[in-house]
């Protein structure tokens, strides 16, 4: 494999990020990627919910680990009878997909689709583990075909040479659109803020963007504003963890900052994925709250003193005043026009296009 | 002392900050406060800019330890001709006062000022090193009473409940805020950025309101926003490096943003500090950058691949249009309207109100 696409593909590739095989889940931790690539093994569904939890994978790959969860459930019940096994998934479902509170209702969509597939094979006879990872890598697949078409809108919003800003890990959007950008001969500079408490701007997306041969730059949470005026940043960009029918967008937190100094300053945001038909308005979203102690250290060391008290949001909400465009597979849309997306072609059940 | 001044007394009194005694300058290592309580002890001037350079202290920190650097100074070079000390203590002013660019102006008229201490001396007969302390000694305590003032104007914007924000490590005026808002019954929840990438919010900041008896809360600094609306904050307020005549205020990287999100959700940002006559308008500060890699590491633990880079601007300029006041030692005035301060009674030499 060339050094270039090494990044991309430990961080892209379904194969990394949660695979079924022999009775387990095993799921890359990017909790300590990129010193150490390791794996989490998870031999129970259960544990699967758990690893979400815990961060043990973010971004889209809770998607992708919720899928192949449900492939081991599948496993784990394969000896009981067909009654069983379907009470057994169904309370898969419930347990992978409520994980976390601000993704469920999109982790839900895709249990349920398992749930179709298990069914399916159960009518045909199939073998139902083999037959949910099948559907999970087509899901996959359908998915990492819309973002490349997504890049490509994406990418036309950047200047042949400038600057561009990412915010968290925008998991396979960031590999396609750098893949895209040099197929089309565009190059520019990339800064990452951190992000905060688990620094994966610093740690993923800047390890792909370098391993993508580009020139990145990692800044603090607390420097976006000022890099977007004194660097002459061109475009704002992230992904979402669900962009409602009304315009808003969820992302990690700090996004809606970003968006606000970018909008302050001119500089337009383009949010990549797909409207989301689970979320009809920000009214929908829960946002997450974490451990708030997690915001008290920064790479396993105390900063604060105790008794200081700390508070962690894990998304926060951006309003479509804010938006430039939402880019999706079938174009980009006005933050306030996002129905005519769905209009367009009906939202799949797997719409989960990070 | 009581518990509840001990965290005000180490962070605000100058014997703390720095200290000349016994042929040394003796400085409170805040890089690692409150985890460890170390004093950094110089014994030439140099060290003492070195110290500066190497951020041991910072916020309104340098400038008593420029001013305890020139006691050295006139120390180092006691035995020497009278014609001699006065182009040492002009070689040491240089040298102290340009260890940081951006603050170089100001320490450039504490040095100033030391001089003239020592010009005194010298005709008086006077011991030179004992008469820049004094004057130095002098030169904090007007400070204090200044900022003391500063704190009932500031205090008086504040609810009687209500909920503060502020950025990075304010100094003096967190203490003097902290003990005038008890004085007049006032309680509020404290929110403190943990400033990236030295955490001097997380660690310092939180430290002082926790050990005055406040409720306080670190946050990460992609938080500021989605904490401003949602946890209803009622006044952002932070200390500046240099109040440029012209308005525009510079602090800690991270303020500008915040100033631009709190405009955005209607949050009040009230700066403290004197307006800067060295500083007629913005154009007249330089930005110090600072060790890029340092951003790539928290709390000594590396974030980052190799290969990535870093960038590392020590300070923004917020403008005057995301200032809703100048909380002087005169009262409170509009950022466009700072001529009148010194109108109002001239601005000392030694006007650091950090």
């Amino acid at each position: 494999m060339e050094r270039a696409d090494r990044g991309l593909a430990y961080m892209l590739q379904y194969e990394n990020i949660a695979w079924f095989e022999d009775g387990a889940v095993r799921i890359l931790d990017r909790r300590c990627y990129p010193r150490t690539v390791a794996f989490v093994t998870c031999r129970r569904y259960g544990e699967v919910a758990q690893a979400i939890r815990d961060m043990v994978t973010q971004s889209a790959g809770p998607y992708t680990a919720a899928a192949m969860g449900m492939a081991l459930a599948a496993y784990e019940c394969r000896d009981r009878s067909e009654a069983e096994q379907r009470a057994f998934l169904q309370q898969a479902a419930d347990c992978i997909s409520t994980a976390r509170p601000t993704t469920a209702k999109r982790m839900r969509q895709i249990c349920k689709t398992m749930l179709e597939a298990a069914e399916a094979a159960w009518a045909s006879g199939e073998n139902v583990a083999e037959a949910i990872k099948a559907r999970a890598i087509e899901a996959n697949n359908s998915r990492y075909s819309k973002i490349a078409t997504m890049a490509t809108y994406l990418v036309e919003q950047f200047p042949q040479n400038g600057t561009i800003m990412t915010q968290c890990f925008a998991e396979t959007i960031v590999g396609m659109m750098l893949k895209e950008a040099k197929q089309k001969g565009k190059t520019f500079r990339i800064f990452c803020p951190e992000t905060r408490p688990y620094f994966q701007g610093a740690r993923l997306t800047a390890t792909v963007c370098y391993e993508m041969g580009f020139d990145v730059t990692v800044i603090t949470d607390n420097m976006p504003a000022f890099v977007l005026q004194r660097e002459h940043v061109d475009v704002f960009t992230s992904a979402a963890d669900a962009i409602c029918m009304d315009g808003h967008v969820i992302n990690k937190v700090g996004t809606f900052q970003i968006a606000i100094a970018a909008n302050y300053l001119g500089v337009p945001y383009y949010v990549t994925g797909a409207p989301d038909l689970v979320h009809p308005s920000v009214r929908d979203v829960k946002i997450e709250f974490r451990d708030p102690d997690f915001v008290l250290q920064a790479m396993g060391v105390r900063t604060a003193r105790d008794g200081v008290k700390g508070y962690y949001p894990a998304f926060d909400v951006t309003p479509p005043e804010l938006v430039r465009g939402v880019v999706t597979d079938r174009g980009i849309f006005a933050p306030t026009d996002l129905w005519r997306y769905a209009e367009l072609g009906g939202i799949g059940e797997y719409e989960v296009v990070v």
